[in-house]
């Protein structure tokens, strides 16, 4: 239970301090922050209520979408991930997680390329906040307009020919991973590099690309499994929740938080 | 023209006659057949429907669905693939195209161990009747309850752990392959195993997880640039054109297979 975080989507229909007093009350300790819900307020305010409830703030969702079909495009995306740094910077949060981007107009290759440009372009400003990005590999349902990284494998590549930057770590979430054939030796080969670790489920049938993701233990994703490897890499930080459902976010928020914890307890921590 | 294929599934709506007439009249000379078009006739009556109007049966679809819960489950569909590799060799197809299961039930590594045994048990009739198993990876998002081979690499991995046997090759799909970063290597790696290709295309939103595929054109898969490296391995059979779409199947299917023709003199075609 100490080591479980909840991101704010999950609990939609809560605001922050909502969801700060919520979780606080639940026992829940860290949260990620997506970034509407810094909206509406300084950021000193927003940390204010996180460290009123003893709450960490574990990582700030969400940066990237780099690949662009202008100049104007290019540079207000590089813009948009240095203030998400400064943003993370403000209320603690060691990391920003990227979903990296994908025009459907462009070609695969050529997305991938301003990815790559897009990251190099933050590095400088990611040593100066001592805010780390977080490449959050996607799955390839997304690869159109979403993410062109779609593996880890693809991501450990995409980290070696930057030459490792310790600027850039992985978010490893297994709703995105679980079917990958070598997936374990992807994480093994990521070792220190994976920075966060998010936790959902699988559903069969899935009815919504978007959201129709399953509480921790309604689908068929191997999570104990897979946390055991990614710990394996020595990584012991967070486990991030993080669930889009339109039949979650339809429910009592109250009973569905009872519920969430049930699930980590149950289908996330190790006896 | 004279390498266009089309699915049965692709115009739902028409019986095997009315499709063999039909494809007849616009100049289509190959079939895919799926396995339901086959109902309520001998397969020597529906060979000579293929005959009569010159069509060339180009794949049996389809086999596989090997990962069982039960003894009497794995014997079904191991029966099942023979039945299939019977049908083909009944109406002259070369080829049964495997989608080849996964059970939400079970560890995905014992869905593909399960679909390893059952490639195995079928390589004898294979041999016998003279007709290919083509495996076609699945795209990921399959991988809970149709598939668990999701990748070309993974399919060539599997390949050589069989020791690359003769009676098994791949059929490569665009719709499923299209986002892997590494699919160009494994595509020269699987060299002479590809035996099939399927177009259509990908769109953005993609409404339905089954059966909101796009014409060739519609979407954002570089379909040329596919193909152009699965000839490069020598690969100078028939393009299948196979494509689940709700959208076209409310169409009035004459003028959908006139869309189809165009589409691919447009978009799959070389100039």
């Amino acid at each position: 239970m100490h080591r479980l975080a909840i991101h704010t989507i999950t609990t939609k229909s809560w605001d922050l301090p909502t969801a700060a007093a919520k979780y606080r009350a639940a026992g829940v300790r860290g949260i990620g922050v997506w970034r509407q819900w810094l909206e509406g307020r300084s950021l000193n305010e927003s940390r204010r209520i996180l460290d009123d409830h003893g709450l960490s703030a574990v990582s700030l969702v969400r940066g990237g979408f780099f690949p662009y079909l202008s100049a104007q495009e290019r540079q207000s995306a590089i813009d948009d991930n240095l203030r998400a740094l400064d943003e993370a910077a403000a209320i603690g949060a060691p990391q920003v997680v990227l979903v990296c981007g994908a025009k459907p107009e462009l070609p695969l290759s050529e997305s991938r390329k301003h990815i790559e440009e897009g990251l190099a372009a933050c590095l400088d400003h990611g040593r100066a906040t001592g805010v780390r990005l977080s490449i959050e590999p996607l799955h390839p349902m997304y690869a159109d307009c979403r993410s062109a990284i779609n593996t880890l494998g693809q991501t450990n590549d995409l980290l070696d020919r930057l030459g490792s930057p310790p600027e850039i770590g992985i978010a490893a979430d297994v709703y995105h991973l679980w079917w990958d054939p070598n997936l374990e030796a992807e994480i093994q080969r990521a070792g220190k590099r994976i920075i966060g670790f998010h936790v959902c489920d699988w559903l069969t049938p899935t009815a919504d690309f978007l959201n129709d993701r399953g509480l921790m233990g309604e689908g068929c994703i191997d999570i104990k499994g897979i946390r055991r490897q990614v710990e394996a890499t020595g990584f012991n930080g967070w486990i991030e929740v993080e669930i889009f459902s339109h039949r979650w976010w339809s429910h009592d928020p109250d009973e569905y938080l009872r519920r969430i914890v049930r699930a980590f307890e149950a289908h996330v921590e190790f006896p």
